[in-house]
């Protein structure tokens, strides 16, 4: 019965218009810390580790903003997460934002006090930096993960303008740091231009599985999310969703967009074919409003960041 | 010879700039009545049945204004409606923006002396709550009527907020008042969040039809509508086209957007799918202008109309 | 000492960057009721009373974000409220959206609920049909008022498209029920194109002191606010702030543009010189994002809800 | 009294609400030709002549589709222009768009045709070259005429590019073919960069007035506007009104944008200023839409073209 | 050695950031002529051959704005243009705007002082007009050519408003001139509203080979420029490339946008599918900023150029 | 004879339509050093060090794309720079966008190789931290400094959020490294919300002047230029302009605005007024386009940096 539970309930639109109520994700009651919950929604409101178009740091006001007209139940897969997990939304990490190698400090210390809680954190992000950040307090308590990363960039460059921290180099610093199962980690949707072939292969030469955008083409992103569900079987594992791994018709607010990307109908069959997946955390990252006037951008990452909640391991037992 | 005609014919690029000239429909002539025409575009600037994102009442405004680079033969189907009808634009109706019950109201008495002469009524909305006014007008001159019913949500909700009228309810409206053939009703693209399964499902033990959003992902939908067409056979039949139902990407200017929708692809072949069908109405509903920056919605609702005027019987007679 | 107190305060920058935290009027704390405050921020988020553009039912959740970057000080006038009064945001009237008239009394209802206790409610709009309804519980709690009115129109028609109850009847309304002291009664800024002449000298008639934008063209207002003072004394007053009062080119996010309107600057000086008035309530109406690109509306429409915090009574006691 | 009267209405907001109804000036009726009208409103939707931003082909519909919220009575200066005279929208005159040089000619005949009849036509522009045109056709009819210019720029350059016909020439070309009474020609708000000091001063020294921007700053303009009606007299008067006049805050839906302009009660002044002179034709130039993101531009245009209603002779008489 | 090589090179991000540096073509060195050059890009900033939405005088510089973040590499097929070709931004043509007729001329001598080195000529429109004045210096240089053209619309007007310069009559007037072989003439997308069958069939007459848009839905194009470089053989070849082939919702910046487009897939597909062929020019028209707001389809043109340049002939040999 | 001259000239409108050629500021010549110039355009597109809207690394971009009209009189003071001094644009500063510390150290070394030349920087932001680093190289070469700096903040915070190096600090990092002459420091324009008196009254007690909006509403600032420039005589000054100054309505394309400010009329007497001063340098900074939709803010700043050049001492003498 997902309308009468003891668990969190997003504030429906019979109780308060959609365009009136607070403006936590989906509408659904804040909380300070993690505690007693099985799953949570945090923001990081950063963009200082961006290379060409600023505003990531308003992507979690936009998301929530955009998340108030979603309904708890999802129609497509039947989950009913609010009714099976307690899921609050507990706000913003307090960066800094003038200087970005301590911001990736705090960030990891933040997500260490979450994860001191048996709680699944989906982030609303911000630029793609605060993936490795996350990713260390992750692997602190899980070990090694095997990681869903959706974008159109790699983001495995060894530096960006001679620094190690950007957001072209999470998962060059992650694989240094061996947070990474390198036999468990899936890039969907790279693409575009770049520096050399290398740019896609150092990621091939460690292990990695990339799954170029031209691959994806003309096709159901079904079956590949069999296979890979095949392959990471019930490690634990780590999602992230760079929104840019769209086409840019279909997300324009984002910062660094490249053509010919994945549809949000491909973006879906992703996400829900994490179903059976061992997620431990998630994260949607490079929304940036100012280039999304019709709240479109926005709109799809709540909706991302919601399905992901529907694919939770505690959803389906 | 389409260009030398008795009928009405939209003013051309060669007579007067597409930029300039009149704010009708696709550059028609305007008239006060349906008197003497064989099908006729009218406008119901309403959005106070919306329940999220305001804007609809500039909608039929905007699909006008749209409308202006439109030619009168259809390249792709052979169409030439008004080299086959009598068509005008009869401008709005005055609906009274501060009370919807007495809205609805007017719109059906408005529809009664519409279909007073023998004439199909396309309506450039407006929120969905008019397509039940209209309907009771429809059926009161045709009986009973199929329906094909495209959009992102069903809304068959039998109350919002208390009330009975909003524009999540027309059709439950609708069925309670006995205005349709429930074993001829196809509802296409139901997609995204809800309160329960009960939402898509409600019309399914009715009789309907439901096909979601899902069953529409990466094929055509022309042997759908075959079906469709076979099942309706020569049943009166309204078309209720919710521009939601297409991807956000692709439309934008709405109200109530779900991701992972049709394409105007798939619009086309539905709209085209119709040809054959015993139209008696039509409907394009819930363009929001505000919150399309490119004009592309108002522009797609514009076409769409255009191509429910090109599979009118008449125009195939 | 302002930044350690007993009172809630604004989150400050130094505590989470501007463009994160959480949703609320300045990023205050939030609370259900107005129990134990000396003011509160209170959202109506309707647009249902409005007779041109829509969007209003968005403006709360817009002058909230806005508000984001406001610091607790008045550096112009050295008002401190945060230190001489208890503060809070008490979230949104959950209006019906489908029934302006239910609404009304829904607003009435949730006013007389917020007077129970000893606090001056400061609205943030929503169309200006929500002064109505709050006039009814203010004037249940302190009698009949003076009224300071900025606004481009004077709101005084007796119907709209025949109905009594729509964003251009509140004062008459007001009247009619006798909540006004008609020798107290001021209108700012009034202008524009009307039906006749008596759409300004009707409110004459009744005693009230109408000043027309004209009169306020190239000059300072703070001379007309000493006035006013001097006229109101120490009457309960309510302050009502059409947005649209501003001219077009400061604040374009609203739905009903007059030319020649009023700046910031004047709109600062008459609310800085309601100081020392009696300021039993307040309210910031009309703002409508869907035309404020840049948000510098519901920015000033924030900035204007504070400065109506910092001349209560309380202030400066 | 204005509202029962033989002469042409305005659409009413009581009758159709402001956001429906005909897409003519001021929601008034239309007719193809000005037989029988006092005063007319025409459309010229060019931009081909402009030298910097386009877009002002698409002028005549937005200052249209703005004036809709437009009521008959001007509540300032008491005028009921449609109480005492006939007035129409005749509609766009259809330009050549493909040819800068024809489409001169055709203005010039649309004109003459339209003073065949004894009517005022108010031009909703269109680039600024328009108004060349127009004179000789008001010249052929009134014989050389007095001007008005209110404007940013000088608009008096031999040739641009190598050309004669631009919207950077038009009062160069006027002045050439002896359509202007030289003492009687004032030039209002001209400002900004320039090539040499003779940029305003060739004007100058044909016996023309200019004022230019700084004489206007921090001022009332009626005493100027006294001024220029002793000077101009009875003699018949052209008003050309180009909104860049107006600072870039105030009507930034232009293409030529100069820092430091005038303010919309200036632009009133200077309208209603011209009560009192013989005016026999005005225009609204260079409205482009594409950058006039709230619609604040077009509004203000169908505001000033109104207030050229409000001053014609037969208004007073 | 794509990165140290003779040959120009873009600028890159760890040089200066994205969002700094120069404004020419991917942050190419620019240089006056076509001298020494292998291939150049060269911008026509006009648009005053448009027949609907203005603005393409802005596409050359929005093309290079949004080209900033391009890398010289091509991750999907593996070209690597600047280690191949000399290449440059050699600036824009100096049209006369005041002067379709002109402008045409202007052009092609342009064309043919490029021309006279032996250069591939790449153009940043820019009205589709352009497409015919360089067509005359190509085939003055190679003879008649194959013609790669995808576009929404067939642009084989004979006239346009009387007249046979615009926008919709470039290969009318190709054909008129000889210009083109005719049995190696490909018009793809081709699609919409238009006045009668013959609006493509004149093409189809000519021998050419039309592919509308419906023939393209739902699949892969890689196969039919299979069959095109088959017919095309090693005849010297343009490559015409109308933004508006796109489906609106990808490519909302231009002019005339028609539903049921293309997608940036199959641009690609087609773009890439040119390889092989004897490319000898090619442009990329009908960008219209104004109504691009997120600036992707700026960023689309800049990177199907960046494709057109990755297929000429040096790149592989 | 300003146009025929060996100076470096602005690209006129005769020779190139103003939407083509170069992107350079008022497209001059662009060259990679300051030799041989007497004054020089230098961008710098950074803004790691803003606190709340970003997006000011875009600003340098657009302030040239917004430039292209400008011509090289002006029209006002009769001063004609490009007669008097050689002018170029430098281009960019290539700051690491991922580190504000290092960022201020590379200014630092960039405005010492440009102050290796006799040469005036006008730079174009970009967020105010950089004022700091520019300020350490001008001190450098010509001593502590007098200071016209007009803004709506005071900037003078010891730290944000910990911080010593971000927008909000400049001038305090100033004061500590001595660069400034304090009784030859001007703040003009502050006002809005603080967190107490000390962020105004901090300067006053370092023994600056600061002159709040308030004091310059409704008035002519040309006497409180005349009284500044006796009181810094012939001191070395730079003036530092942060379009925030500006009243919102008037730059909205910024990130921090505070209600209530200046005009550009008074902006033009401001900076107007500084001819007569030794100026050594000048900025005009926190112009952030994504929120400019009209260009109007980037357009403000690219007037006032050539009014800057237009009061240069060698302009006069």
């Amino acid at each position: 019965m997902p309308r009468e539970t003891e668990f969190n309930q997003p504030l429906g639109g019979n109780d308060m218009p959609r365009f009136g109520g607070g403006g936590t994700m989906m509408r659904l009651p804040a909380q300070d810390t993690a505690e007693g919950l099985d799953a949570c929604f945090v923001g990081i409101p950063m963009d200082i580790g961006a290379s060409n178009r600023a505003g990531t740091r308003h992507g979690p006001r936009a998301i929530r903003a955009e998340s108030c007209m979603m309904r708890p139940y999802n129609m497509a897969t039947g989950a009913a997460p609010f009714a099976k997990m307690q899921v609050a939304d507990i706000g913003d990490v307090a960066i800094n934002t003038f200087d970005l190698k301590k911001t990736v400090d705090i960030i990891t210390a933040a997500y260490d006090d979450i994860l001191a809680h048996d709680v699944v954190p989906l982030t609303l992000g911000g630029d793609h930096t605060l993936t490795y950040p996350i990713l260390r307090a992750v692997a602190r308590k899980h070990g090694p993960v095997a990681l869903v990363h959706v974008d159109a960039h790699a983001d495995i460059n060894d530096e960006m303008f001679g620094e190690k921290i950007a957001h072209g180099t999470p998962f060059r610093r992650a694989f240094d740091d061996g947070l990474l199962q390198n036999d468990k980690v899936f890039q969907i949707g790279l693409r575009g231009t770049g520096y050399a072939p290398d740019d896609f292969d150092w990621g091939r030469r460690q292990g990695w599985t990339v799954i170029e955008a031209e691959e994806c083409w003309h096709k159901s992103l079904a079956p590949l999310m069999e296979e890979i569900r095949a392959k990471i079987g019930d490690a634990p594992c780590y999602l992230t969703y760079d929104i840019d791994s769209l086409d840019p018709s279909i997300a324009p607010g984002t910062g660094t967009m490249e053509i010919g990307g994945l549809t949000t109908i491909q973006a879906l069959e992703i996400v829900r074919g994490c179903k059976g997946l061992n997620l431990v955390g998630g994260d949607l990252v490079e929304v940036s409003p100012q280039y999304d006037t019709s709240g479109a951008t926005a709109m799809i990452g709540a909706n991302l960041l919601y399905e992901m909640l529907c694919v939770l391991p505690k959803v389906w037992t």
